[in-house]
Parts: C-alpha cells; structure tokens; sequence
C-alpha cells in the first residue's frame, strides 16, 4: 500500500512534507509517493539523508499558489501536485491521498478527479477534536458553509460509519451541533434535519451545544462547514491558550514555578492529549476514493501523523461501509426532500423580502 | 440608580437570582428591583436574612416557562417577569434590566418593549470572551442566525463603541470572524460586510479566524449569531475541560500531585481569568434603553457580576455613544444596501435552484 502525498502542499512545504514521509517510513513502515517538483523533494530527501528509502518521487509540473481561488486554481492547473497525487488514487497506484494544501483546492480536485461516492450530495471534511473521553468526531468543518437538511443528514451518516470504523466505538452517537438543546431551536435547515435522523436508524441523540462537544458529547458532531470550522479552531488553540496562562501565573510566585517544574510532566501529557497533530489528518468523506486534508501548518511530525493515519483508515475499507449506510437511508433522505421543496415554496410565497424574524427561529 | 431584575428567570431561579442581587448590594452597593412571584421572592429574602434591605419587590403575574417559545411567550404572557422588568426601564423607575432567562424571550421582549435605536436593523448580543490579553467583545452571540452584511456592519460599529466604554480600549480592532484570512473567504454576506468595513472609520483589520480569538486578536470579533454562539460556548467550556484534564493527569504520579498542590492558586487564579461568570452579563446592543442577558445556567456569583456589570455600562452613557457613531456610518451602510439588493437580483436570476457550489464560496 502507497499513499499518494502533495510534496507542494502546505505552510512548510516541501521540507515539512517531505521530512514527514520520510518519517511515516521510519516510524511506521509507510510509503509514500512524493508528487511535486522533484529537484527540490530531491534536495530534502539528500537533506535527510533517505535518497536510498523506499519512497518515489512522481513529477507534477505545477503547485498551487497560496490565496489562489480553487476555481481558478482547477481550471488553470490541470497538473498541480494535488490534482496529480489524486489521479494516483484513481489510477490505483496509491492507495490514498494526503496534502496540507489548501483545503478548497483539494476539496475541488477530488471532487473533480474522483466523484462523489452514489448518492452523495457533497463531501464533507471531517475533523477529530480533542475531548475528555478521547476524541469525537465533527463534520463538516469547512467544505460547505451553508448544507442544506440532506447534506446534514449523510453527514450524519457518514460520520457514523467513520467514527465505528476508524475510532472503534460501535453505534456512535450522533448530535446536531445548535444553539439550544430543544428541537424548535437553530435554522430552517437544522429543524429539517432534525426529523430526518429522528426517522433514521443512527444512535441520534437530538441537539448538542458548543459546551457539550468538550465533555464528549455525542461522538459525532454534525454541523455546517461555517460553524464546525469555527469551533475546530477554536479547540485546537485551546492548549495553546492554556499553557500559556498557566506559565503566566507561574511567574507570580516561587511557590507557583516548583509546582510546574514537578507537574511539567502531566502538563505535557495533556498538550499531547489534546493536540491535532498527533493525528493530523481529516478525510473527505463522500467522495469514490480516501483523501485526506492536513492543516496548512503542519510540522514533520503532523505529516508524519497524517500519513499514519490515512494508511490506517485506507485499511478500514471506509467507503464501501459509507455506501452501505448511505443506500440504506435513502428513503428517508428523499421524503425529507420533498418535504424541504416544500417548505421553501411555502416559505417564498409567504415571506418574500420580508427581513424581521425571531431570534433562534431564523432560516439559512 | 436601580437595576431591574428577572428574579424568575434562569435554570436556579428565583433562589440564585435573589441571593445575586443580595450579594450586590451588599458588596457593591447595588440596588434591585426584583420582578416576580412576591411570596417566593419574600421567601428566598428570608431565608438570606436581607428583608430589611434596600432591595424592592415588584410583582409580575406570570413567569415564561422553559422551552417556551419566544413568539409564544411574547404573544400570551404579556405579564412575565421579564417584560415587567422592562417595563421599569422605559418608565424611567429603574436604569436598566437583568435576566438570565431564556435569551429569546428577553431578546423579543426587549425589542417589543423598548424599540430599537434609530436606524438599528436588528439588535445583537455581545459577549466578553477570554483571551491571553484579557477580554475580547464577540457579537452577536444568538440573537440573528442569518445576518445581512449591513447588519454585521452594524454589529462592528456597537461592538466598537461598547469596547471602547466598556473595557476602556482606544480605538478597538474589529475583525470579521471566517473560515480564512484572505478576502475571498466566506459567505457572501461576509464579503460584502467586508467591503463596508474597509470603507468606515473603524479600525478593521479584516478576516479572523477562530485560533487567533485566543491571542486577543482582534478586540471585536463581528460574527453571526450561530457561530458565536457556538464559539461563545466552545470558549466558556475550555477551562472545566483544562483543569479536568489536568486533574486527572495529576493522579497518574505523586511527583504531579506535588506539583498540583503548590501550583493550585496558579491554577485557580487561571480559572478566574477565563470564567464567565466573573463578568456575567451580556448587553443587547441596538436597544433603546439597558439590557443585559446572562447565563441560565447563572449561581448568586455569576448573578452578583452580572448586575454590578450592568450598573458599571449605565454609566457609561452607551446608547448615545452609539447612536452617534451608528448616524455617522449611515451613508456607507446605505451604499452596501444598494449593492446588496443588486448582487440578490443578479444571483436569483444566475443560480436560482443551483445547489453546487464551490467550498469557501457560497452564500448565505
């Protein structure tokens, strides 16, 4: 099994990226094919002394610019680093795909290369955060900024099964991340979606808030790509912030800085605990084919974490589970669309321009 | 100066309300008026040794129930506490009004009640949040789920003005919360408030994202109601996680649980930096006249903060500050409305029914 790797993709990269798949081979035994420039991947793996490793290097004649438009990007660079380690996977030369690109760009060439798995409205990004059971699983947390209760529903869905296979917890809970617990709360769109997993065969448990994700609650948060990316990145500098005031208070006193030298230990622990790079990577589920997206700061360690962990879900055979779910629910999803067309023409007839709602009772 | 008080709204009420503003007069020297069930209130003033305090009862005949809906409550209790409770603010008999009722309820109520500032499209609620610098203001925090551009602008210049009164920052930053930071990013409401901002005199400093709000970056971070509501919650649960998971690392070594016991005041004074319920209250901006909302989940401490921190923004003057700068920025407002309507026109009429979207690009 290979993993197709952006060598071009990310803050760091190639040195980052590349040092990280040298890593993933060292550590754990993974081989990556490196697809960018090759004089200059060439140049870090002599860096790193790994010329003579298992790991290929595979041409691609361009790479995306940071701040260039995905849209712009897919039409104008049909041999970016990103669109060539996709076609790998399609190829069957590569087992899976890894890049720390930007998100939007691999999120289009995936979609572009690969297709949607049947049935799927659109892919969705899906993120681990860190909590005091462990790690849930949120989605989406940045592919779409306004889902409409179908996509909210195979979310769900596809969640589950990720979360069940890839985390190991059997019949996941389900949640809609929301304003308020009660059903009567959130968007248009979350109401709707609301009685779709109510109908479905999901461990749903009905609406969750921002202060629930943190204690565990449920395993599978289920959002709109606006929210879910706020609330990732809000958890992932939580650590950061913690540390940091705590080293702060530390200064006050003597007393203070031998209680952190003695606790350093389980501090360190906790970071460890609570940090994304320790698994990297977020898979773009929904679409025929295992991509995975890294943040743009990874490190060589984040890297290396991702590729790990884009081999362990690749050995999971995720997307034929998906597929499974995803048939099994059809029913429902449509009457569910039937339903929402309904609605909106109802809801267009009615309160055309009309701009004063209620708090909490507002459409998306 | 009074503060009105819903004394029957929050989960602890009237007993946590009551002993709140008990604990404010007696340590701050605020006064109450407490707006309720008379005999329940006498009760919990009994049983705190404080009936012959400068503390008023008012009587309210009805209380807004849990999971009542806001339209529902506004329409057939036309007597809750809460409106009561406003009601002694636009009678002049008291300077301002507290619940920690559902936020809902008071958001209508106040609006109904009190109207809103000239040219106010809809009132938001600001929030403090903890960051490494301090407090940041992020508005709104679930009263507009779905807000126009002009809205969000509206939003950036009372989240300013309410920064500058209240934490006594000089010309605060005010950032636009996003999923990135270049000026492509978001939904088209955000792009479009983007434009507004770069044209008014605020000191905006564009697009943040949800790991920068941790730093103190920016001073006012402009957000919809869902996300910051979301992100407000994410926050306020950091560090009960923080100290949990720190807690229980403690008890793997008897090295850590040495290192916890002299750290302990390190740790607790760290809490204090990032508890909500040190401030308490969130005022409803765009009001003609003082509102402030809390937790429902408020205890007497939180209560306590909350009232001394609505008397602290009484005099400050704030709805005149505000009202003078909104007037200022009107005719910028007005040019984004024009637009506003055009680029609706021009997009019902390209994309009317399309639903594939590019991530990072769609509307809202």
């Amino acid at each position: 099994m290979k993993i197709a790797v952006d060598a071009m993709g990310g803050d760091y990269a190639p040195a980052a990226v590349v040092e990280g798949a040298v890593l993933a081979w060292r550590e754990f035994g993974v081989e990556s094919i490196l697809v960018g420039a090759p004089a200059r991947i060439e140049a870090e793996l002599s860096r790193l002394d790994a010329r003579s490793l298992p790991l290929e290097v595979r041409e691609a004649a361009q790479a995306i610019d940071m701040g260039e438009t995905p849209s712009r990007a897919l039409k104008n660079k049909p041999d970016s680093s990103i669109r060539v380690a996709i076609r790998l996977v399609k190829s069957g030369e590569a087992a899976a795909v890894f890049s720390a690109g930007d998100t939007g760009s691999a999120f289009a060439s995936a979609l572009y290369e690969l297709q949607r798995l049947k049935g799927v409205i659109r892919p969705a990004i899906a993120a681990l955060i860190p909590t005091l059971k462990g790690f849930s699983v949120m989605l989406d947390v940045g592919a779409n900024l306004n889902p409409k209760p179908q996509q909210l529903f195979q979310y769900g869905i596809m969640g589950s099964v990720y979360t069940e296979a890839v985390l190991g917890k059997d019949r996941p809970t389900v949640g809609l991340l929301n304003v308020g617990g009660e059903d009567t709360k959130g968007t248009e769109s979350l109401k709707e979606a609301h009685h779709l997993f109510n109908r479905s065969g999901l461990n749903f448990v009905g609406n969750v808030e921002g202060n629930t994700i943190f204690q565990g609650i449920p395993d599978v948060i289920v959002c709109d790509g606006f929210s879910g990316n706020v609330a990732l990145k809000v958890s992932e500098s939580l650590s950061e912030m913690f540390t940091s005031l705590l080293r702060d208070e530390v200064q006050h006193s003597f007393r203070s800085k031998i209680g952190y030298m003695f606790l350093q230990n389980g501090i360190k622990s906790m970071r460890r605990r609570t940090d994304y790079s320790e698994y990297g990577a977020a898979p773009l589920l929904g679409v025929d084919g295992l991509c995975t997206i890294g943040h743009g700061r990874s490190n060589p360690k984040a890297v290396k974490n991702a590729i790990r962990t884009t081999a362990d879900i690749v050995k999971k055979d995720l997307n034929t589970r998906i597929q499974a779910e995803l048939d099994k629910h059809v029913s429902i999803q449509r009457s569910g669309e039937v339903g929402w067309r309904l609605w909106n023409q109802i809801r267009t007839g009615l309160f055309h321009g009309s701009s004063q709602e209620s708090p909490g009772k507002e459409d998306s």
